[in-house]
């Protein structure tokens, strides 16, 4: 129950336990086409170039970063935790002029601000993360494909820990580029980053002046591999394929829509729990991610006894803070498999027993479950 | 039996159905320890900095270049195969000013070429191949070390498809950077690239004047995560890191010199069989890989319909040629838990079905295991 890797689905784990094939067998290739097909359904896209990268989330992000950018390109990066900064960094190394506006961590952006920074830097690139992993704060993302392109910019989405928790509507909301990473909603181990560019986006990789500075992560290269080409790039992650595929299925057979209202329940439960235990939000009110719950840590209480007595005696990873939230805040994951109503009720029991409590916890998740 | 992913034991297998730990678990720091010093030992190495970089070979390829090498330093690179090539295009993405030296397809370097390029052009980093996969060669290293230091430079090896086949000496060979990949001689499935960097190396990556161009591949954050102090950089793919411990631990089992001559024994029969019917090798006399056996496609047979039907009929997959071998000759792998007795067996036997013959392929190399 922290901020990932999730607990994974049984069917999931036994299909990472499938004997392998090549990475250009043709019952490989189906699996391949397969996988596509279902994260466009979860990203919410008709993108041709979608795809899982060979890595983890932030190799997700590199990924996108070095594709778009040239060296001198300008791009704006939002900050307002971990991972926008992270986002800046990543931009830098590639060569970018980077212009940044901030938030406070816990806040988001209004979109009106986002307007005005670009039509003063006129970026090529809005750098944003939708679902801030250190804050669990929701980055509201409606307006913001048409004022990047009203400006000629494109528009880079974060969404590792929002996709297949929350919506994520990469065609709606007019997205360029986005990337997630699998051990979050997707609830499957930690090793591929789906990503997604638009026509606009794919067409500006295919026209860059200078090569992508990383091999490994060049789009130009990894979409012959992932076309009917089958053009030999690098080997894919045979048994991490096998396991993204069982999760997609997963989450086509609960449908996104019951699996978004399955986050929103727990999370309210876990809500109710944690406020008849005096626990606050570290986050904005209104913005708080049901799958990622950033709660102020109750004054006196000592951040690493509780986390490592829940461990102990429970069995139970609640993830410490991050930056500027560490020693402050703890981040409660409800993300994917682990968003069920058994982790709320022992999870709150459990913190009845470390911070003391007469059972009020657990009877207002309780009373939320059946409201 | 293609040029990886080889098969996987079930032990490996059942490991990545292992329920997920968290990143910073003590279980899994305890797991991540247990694969350092076990890398240490396949490696034949003492080098702190150890560890498997969290994507396939091609990213610990590039992982080796971006942190050894700063926009202008020099790098000689000794291409005589696809992956030297690539090698070569990593450098110049991270704005190395490259040289080259060359060797026709399936030839390897003599030591004094070497030393006169080295010589000659004073590189800061020189890269070698040390088992070529497009070209099944093997490169000998003993002496580059030595010459590398003498004039100052850094010695970097692709052990992708060597490690845990052919011997692999590290310290003695006197190597500074070594990278390979999991899912050929290791016998694990693609996804890790163990990287090693000696302690000339790791000096060089700590004070560089510039930030490695890669955030995901800067080992100078990557080795905090992997060190004591356990600082959060990216989640490491956890399942994947099962896998590989349990695939090292069947190595450490086994012991290195007894893999080494299972993995020598296999070959020979399999040459002996492949003589039987004519078909010869395209690597250099004596420089052929025991796991990786390049040999040409018979006149007047058809490349595609003899892999075809060796897939269908048999459920036998071997490696078509690649680059300039592309269509001329096939890739027979025997690597790792792929190298038995059974495999080597049943593929003569299949290929005498597609090929014509009396047995005679069986035959030669019955006769070769029991000398």
């Amino acid at each position: 129950m922290g901020p990932g890797p999730s607990d994974v689905h049984p069917r999931v784990l036994q299909a990472m336990a499938t004997p392998l094939v090549g990475h250009l067998d043709p019952e490989f290739v189906t699996i391949m086409n397969e996988i596509q097909t279902m994260l466009r359904y979860v990203m919410q896209t008709a993108n041709r170039l979608t795809l899982p990268v060979s890595g983890t989330g932030s190799a997700g992000m590199e990924a996108c970063v070095v594709n778009l950018i040239e060296p001198g390109d300008s791009m704006l990066v939002c900050i307002n935790g971990v991972f926008g900064q992270r986002m800046l960094d990543v931009a830098q190394r590639c060569g970018a002029r980077t212009s940044t506006i901030e938030r406070p961590w816990g806040q988001v952006f209004d979109p009106s601000e986002i307007a005005d920074a670009v039509r003063r830097v006129r970026p090529k690139v809005v750098g944003i993360v939708h679902a801030e992993t250190s804050t669990g704060a929701a980055q509201p993302m409606e307006e913001l494909g048409r004022i990047c392109h009203e400006q000629g910019a494109l528009l880079l989405m974060d969404c590792v820990t929002s996709l297949g928790g929350v919506p994520v509507k990469v065609d709606e909301w007019g997205v360029d580029a986005a990337y997630s990473g699998t051990q979050k909603c997707l609830s499957c181990p930690p090793g591929l980053a789906p990503v997604s560019f638009s026509e606009r986006a794919a067409e500006v990789i295919r026209t860059r002046k200078s090569k992508v500075q990383s091999w490994y992560l060049d789009m130009n290269m990894v979409q012959r591999y992932w076309a009917d080409e089958r053009f030999y790039h690098h080997t894919a992650p045979i048994s991490m394929s096998y396991a993204l595929r069982e999760a997609l299925r997963l989450i086509c057979e609960e449908t996104l829509a019951l699996r978004w209202e399955r986050h929103l329940r727990n999370h309210r439960a876990l809500k109710a729990g944690l406020a008849a235990l005096g626990i606050t939000y570290a986050t904005e009110a209104g913005r708080e991610l049901p799958q990622l719950n950033a709660v102020n840590i109750p004054p006196g209480v000592d951040d690493l006894s509780v986390r490592r007595r829940l461990l102990a005696d429970f069995g139970i990873e609640i993830g410490g803070g991050l930056g500027q939230f560490k020693g402050k805040v703890w981040r409660i994951g409800l993300m994917g498999h682990t968003s069920r109503a058994e982790n709320v009720l022992v999870l709150l029991a459990a913190l009845e027993q470390c911070l003391g409590g007469g059972g009020a916890a657990v009877a207002a998740a309780n009373a939320a479950y059946i409201s």
